[in-house]
């Protein structure tokens, strides 16, 4: 398997995911090739990363209009492993993968029912102002929900 | 040409038409079935509206984000009268069809450059208020807007 | 609540149906308006009648690459009756209302988990020809799988 | 400016773009945040890159529904450097970067009219075999196409 820049031990990496959100693919999100066209995992993360954050107790502020902080998307990248097809069922598996004082770097892995990985991926996740647009560093508490985040995968990964 | 409840005389419709937008078909609007997927006129003529609504001076205040009234869609409807294809382009047509005291109907007209026509629409645009939800009547200014474009209609079709 | 003309009694028609599959708004489904995009019940409803055809054992043919019928849709259309925000589960109801010679009337009614009603819709789906574009009569199977649906519904409504 | 891996030297990076295709930020593509979505900038990747290919007389085979061999996309990477807001348009840049035995390693960069560039990419395209799903050597001639296309930027960046 292609190896992919941010995956250290390939191993390692995929045993220590411990949230995962199910998806199945849309006829509408097929293209005329006959697959899953590649703009749509990204669309898959969105929805997998916010489930996380709501289990992680981390959504819920942001999505009140009069909070001024809000999660923002840094970068994103894809690698796609295999051709995904109408109707299958991926599990989005979802991580934090380190912490910074504002950001966040979030893992993701789309795997079958079957074990097969079909796409891998990255992004950093930032928090910033509205107002302002500038970074809003985690507060204490967040960075502890992060950090239980972490800490579930450092131990998982032990 | 089969023809929808909202269309009287064919003939008349489509040349009462003043205003279009021109799109292209995206890879990504494609289906595995090889052609346009059907959620995606929708958004064309979604795209389109509001491009007839910017020409005729109705948009700015609705995109203020201190502007209480916001215009929502009551109903859409999309006849398909050919398969459209990766890459063709298709002319949005849009006009306004007739104009109540909140509201207007709205209609649509997809069009090849060969004037082959490829689905035809309509639907009810509302302006509401965001923080009741209840219908907001048009100002006086506003529904002269409106009826600039009917009457650019209007005398066309005479 | 408005009534829809393809809707003669709500009553009867809103407990007519037996299928329905659930949806839960994603974040890339939202506008800047702050709710869902009335493109995206579209999508919803194609997900809900593939679903509903895929019990009713009527998608495997068409899914096969050297089958040369395919369903189309027609005609879509959809009444918004309330508001959609991020993250609110949708129930997709799907049900088959009348049967033609090539095609089928497909209606649907999306509800919240309380029992509000917020989008009806309805759409003709035919069945064509990939080679000819020209519609491809029911076999006696498939006009047997669709009116058992239908039959479904009219014992449902007695 | 955030310099990513991808980018050796922003100026010489940004200078040798030759060719570019624009799109305007659609209402559906906004979210409730009140931007263009995260999802959406890989859309307007494929859009523009089909747009860099057919200039380059390398999409018509690949659509030829008789072709065995399709181009998709290996990996995808997008960095997000500011805000992107409804009806904004902006000029998607398309590059090859460098070409393999069955890919090219294609880049991108998203600016506004006024210079600012609000978003930069790449990904891996391969040609390989629909029929076997292994990928297939570019040929002499779509390598000398992939190669002028180069050429152009090598030559800009002298």
């Amino acid at each position: 398997m292609r190896k992919s820049s941010y995956i250290e031990n390939m191993d390692e990496w995929k045993n220590s995911f411990r949230f995962y959100h199910k998806v199945s693919v849309r006829f509408s999100e097929t293209d005329m090739f006959g697959h899953l066209n590649n703009t749509v995992p990204f669309t898959y993360f969105e929805e997998a990363r916010i489930e996380f954050l709501k289990e992680n107790g981390l959504m819920d502020a942001w999505l009140q209009r009069e909070n001024d902080s809000i999660p923002v998307v840094a970068d994103l990248q894809c690698d796609f492993l295999a051709q995904v097809f109408f109707g299958e069922e991926v599990l989005i598996h979802v991580k934090v993968q380190s912490i910074g004082n504002s950001s966040a770097d979030i893992h993701y892995m789309g795997k079958k029912r079957d074990g097969k990985i079909v796409f891998t991926g990255r992004g950093a996740m930032v928090q910033i102002s509205k107002s302002t647009g500038r970074p809003v560093p985690w507060s204490l508490i967040d960075k502890q929900k992060l950090i239980h985040g972490l800490e579930k995968e450092s131990m998982a990964g032990a």
